[in-house]
Order: C-alpha cells, then structure tokens, then sequence
C-alpha cells in the first residue's frame, strides 16, 4: 500500500499536503462521505453533468443545505454548464462536481476557482494531467482506469480532515482513515495489490502526460469520424466531449441495433450505450490502445458504407 | 452473483423470508449499518466478548441508547459471560453478539432467544451449523473463510427492512441493497467470484455439516495437546474455546520468542499472538487441513521435549 501511494504521488503530482488513501467502496460510498466529513457550515453547491453527478446532489441532501448551482440536465446532459464566480455562495463548504461524465460521454475543461472544490473523477482519473492543487477532494472508484471495483482512491487537502458530523460512520471518517493509513479494518488487498500494478504500468507509459497523448489521438479518430460520418454523429457538445466515452448515434434505432449486433460479431462488445442516451457508446479508457479505436472506426467507415 | 447467493442459501440453509446480500467493505461497516437500520425505538443491547464486538458497541452508540448487556472485558475476554432472558431490556430493538472472537479465541455455544438477535460470525462463519431462524441479521466481512477483503456477507430476516434512519448513508441502507439484488452500486465483481468459487468447494467436502466435523478434529488435536502438556496452555475457559482461533502461551515471553522464531524457521507462520493476548495463536480456519495441526502438534511436542 505504500509503494502504491508513492507512486500515484508521483503520477500525479500530489503535494505533501494531501492525504492519499485507499478505501473500501466505491464512489457512491463518497457521494455521502464528502457531505459527512465536509459540511463544516452545513452548505454546499453541486455542478450537476450526469447521472453521477446528480446522485452526489441528491444523497448529500440527507446532511445539510445543498443546492444545484449549475444543471445540464434541461438537455440530457449533452454539455457542460457554465458557471463564473457568481454561480456558488459565499458562504458554503464546497463545490462539487464530475470531472468526466460516463454515460453521457461529457469532460469538464473549466473548473471553478473555490476554496474547496470537491471533484468525482471516477471515469477520468489518471487519464490526463491535472493540477491538485486546485482541488480539496479528489476521489474516484477503481472500475475504469485503475483496479476491480471496490477501491476508492480518495484525495484529501490536510486542512479539510476533522470536521466530520457527529453521526459520520468510522469507516467513512476521512481523518480516522487518514489517521490510519487506509488501514482502519482490514483493506481491499487484493484491489489495491492490483491498483499498484496499474501505476507501474503508467509510469511505464511514461506517465500521465503520455497516457494524456495518447488519449487525444484516440478520441481524435473517433470523433473527427463523427463529425465527416452522413451516418453516425456524436451526441455531445464539441468543446465538451470526453476523452473516455464517446457516445454516438445514426438516426435510426433499428439501425443502431444493427450496428451493435453487426459490431458485436466482429468482436467489438459494449458498445450499446446507456437506456438514458441510446445509441452507442465507446469506451476508450487507459487500457484501450489506439489499434483498438482504428479498428472500430473502420469497422465503422464499412457499416456506413453498407447501409 | 445469483450463483453465489444460491449455493450460499444451500450451504447455510436460508429461509425465503431472508434477504441474502454481498455487499461492499467489512464487518466494521456493520458496526455503523445495523444500528443504523435497525434502531426503530432506539435502543440496542450488546455482548462483548472481545475487540470487535467491544468496536461494534462502541460504534453504535453514535445513533441511540445501546448498552452492554454481558461482557467479558473483567478477565481480559478469556470466557464467554453468562445471560440469560433478564440480561436484556424488554424495549430494544436487537441484542448484538459475536459467535466467535478472533484474538481471544473465544466461541459462543449458546445465543440468547430474543426477536432479533444481531450476529458479526465473520471469523466463523461457514465452520459450524447454525439455524438462521434464530438470527435475525447475521453478517460476516469474507476474509476469514469466504474470499479476499472487501465483501460482506449480510444476511437480513425481510422484517428488519425499511426502518432505517433518515441519515443512513444510501450504500448502507439494507433495503436498498436489497430491493437491488446487492447491486445498487458496481459491486466487488472480483470478490463475489472468488466468494463463489468457495461456496462450491464446500459444497464438494460435503457441505458445512462436513466441514465442521473437521474442525471439531482439527481443534480436538491442538486443545487436547496443550491440556496435557507441562510447557503450554490455552488461554480460553475449556467450554468456551473456539473452533478457529486457539491462542496460546508458555509461563515465559522470551520461551513464547523462541517458539515463534522456530516455528517460523520451520514453515509454521503467523502464529504471534495478538499484543493485548501475547503469546501464540494458531489459527485454523475452515481452509487449514487436518494434516496441518498434525504438524504443528508434532512440532510444538518436539519443543517442549527440548524445552
């Protein structure tokens, strides 16, 4: 566990004034967490960009004043909301929000410039380089680009620890387990032994940077395909499209079915994208090589072809 | 994840009106999740027999009127302490005890017939035959006997659910996890499997009936050695011993030293007992084979004879 906390340290530059721990659970497990260690004034706004995001708001509710400070909700999620400085109260504990959006296949580019900025970065994390120092809170759950579920990475700015309700379960208590060093009960070992192996695997990239790189190039072919496609299209905003997920449509649901059937019996699965979106999805996370993309967007290129 | 709640509901013989979950985290999520569900009126009673059962007290009073009902705290949890119907308030909502204390080495033979009666047998669990009927939540973190770290197994009599505090965090909330067959979040996929994969090999020894046949030999080997011998003697009050964790001692800590370092040179690791104990502790749990405490029997006679 200290080697694994070592070297996330080092891939993302984590100051000496985070805490870094591995807790059992998963991102749902913080959704109530944050508000039960953070909600020192009992206040806090939320950025809504997701189902995720939208599941934080509403189980934070259960602990103090939360408000939705900005929604992308009024068109499913398809973009990012804006917001500016007078979008948050003064007067609150914490900002939340989702730095990438896996259903609906949309990435934060702007953050908010608070004093405690909460972020949910369970779909993006270690996928891009980003500045913790702008951060109070960072977590994310394992499952997409570090471990089997059941692990949570979980990112907190020293000055935030101790100022847990009174009715904060122990095993959700941020400073009982920073205290501890993750190690409160017994922990996830196995996820974490795994966790380990995957950051060795990225310094052996070359890091986040290089894994970043990467990143665009796949996303790139997948979306300028998108954007030439009379076929297929993307169903997200331009400038606020994700680098992990790429949802995508053609205009017809009896075409789409074919597509991922046709897809699927040349071995590309998990494509159908989520009842709330329809259509298709990519999932191009870390572990997905370029070879991966090209394949498909060829795979693609002869469906349109055809139909 | 229904294989594995099927075979466990053969293995334990569970009744339909019991709820069969595998949930994320450990036996100390429980401490906080069955007060937390569980206290209607608000008032519980606990058995302590040892370190966890003395955490899961001690955690519960964050959310009601919870008292020790019997404790065996005075002689350092050496025994199990006597109750009996008056030992315990006729308005509560549960009585809370442990049927087995890992570090003290301790196993209750006798449970109190109340309502609803609380049971953590995470380190027992699957070693013996219990009637579930008389339980009405058992729950066990899988480490002991079940998979690695990281998943819960809870058991809820259909009754107990739906009366949870406001406050309860949503991945505690028993009906909940319930009404989403243990997936109301991405479960621990890889723990489950491995939580399967053992189910079927009790199964193949004959189910737990078989198993604990065994262990009453494994255990019978050990305990009847240290009853005869002039250099080592168990720690636990003859009736009260348990089947898995059989702790340890010499009349001298640098004799404990020795043995631990020449049982280490010869194979027999992880036998230090635990600092609030000293001394050794074997444990046997459902995986040791009988030809295991055969050996160390052989081994610890071989010491005394030189010691």
């Amino acid at each position: 566990i200290d080697e694994a906390e070592a070297d996330l340290r080092d891939l993302m530059n984590i100051p000496d004034n985070y805490d870094v721990l591995l807790v059992q659970g998963g991102a749902s497990t913080q959704f109530e967490a944050v508000p039960l260690n953070l909600l020192k004034k009992g206040r806090a706004d939320y950025i809504v960009t997701g189902n995720f995001a939208k599941k934080a708001y509403k189980e934070a509710q259960k602990y103090g004043d939360v408000r939705v400070a900005a929604s992308s909700e009024d068109k499913n999620f398809t973009y990012i909301p804006d917001f500016d400085d007078s979008s948050f109260r003064s007067d609150i504990d914490y900002v939340h929000c989702t730095s990438n959006n896996t259903i609906y296949g949309s990435r934060m580019r702007k953050f908010p410039s608070v004093e405690t900025l909460v972020c949910d970065m369970s779909s993006n994390i270690l996928s891009e380089v980003y500045d913790v120092n702008k951060f109070g809170v960072i977590y994310a759950g394992a499952q997409k680009n570090v471990a089997p579920a059941g692990v949570v990475i979980l990112i907190v700015r020293e000055d935030l620890l101790g100022h847990e309700l009174p009715i904060t379960p122990k095993v959700m208590n941020f400073a009982k387990l920073a205290e501890a060093d993750s190690m409160l009960n017994t922990p996830n070992c196995f996820g974490i032994y795994v966790a380990g192996l995957t950051f060795k695997w990225i310094k052996a990239q070359g890091g986040v940077a290089a894994l970043e790189k990467v990143n665009i190039e796949k996303a790139k072919l997948l979306y300028d395909y998108l954007d030439e496609s009379k076929l297929f299209k993307g169903t997200v905003v331009p400038k606020d499209r994700s680098l992990m997920n790429v949802p995508f449509v053609t205009d017809s649901d009896d075409l789409n079915a074919k597509f991922i059937a046709e897809a699927k019996a040349n071995g590309f699965v998990n494509l159908k994208g989520h009842r709330t979106v329809g259509g298709m999805r990519a999932s191009i996370y870390n572990a997905m090589p370029v070879e991966g993309v090209e394949k498909l967007v060829d795979f693609m290129k002869e469906f349109e072809a055809n139909n």
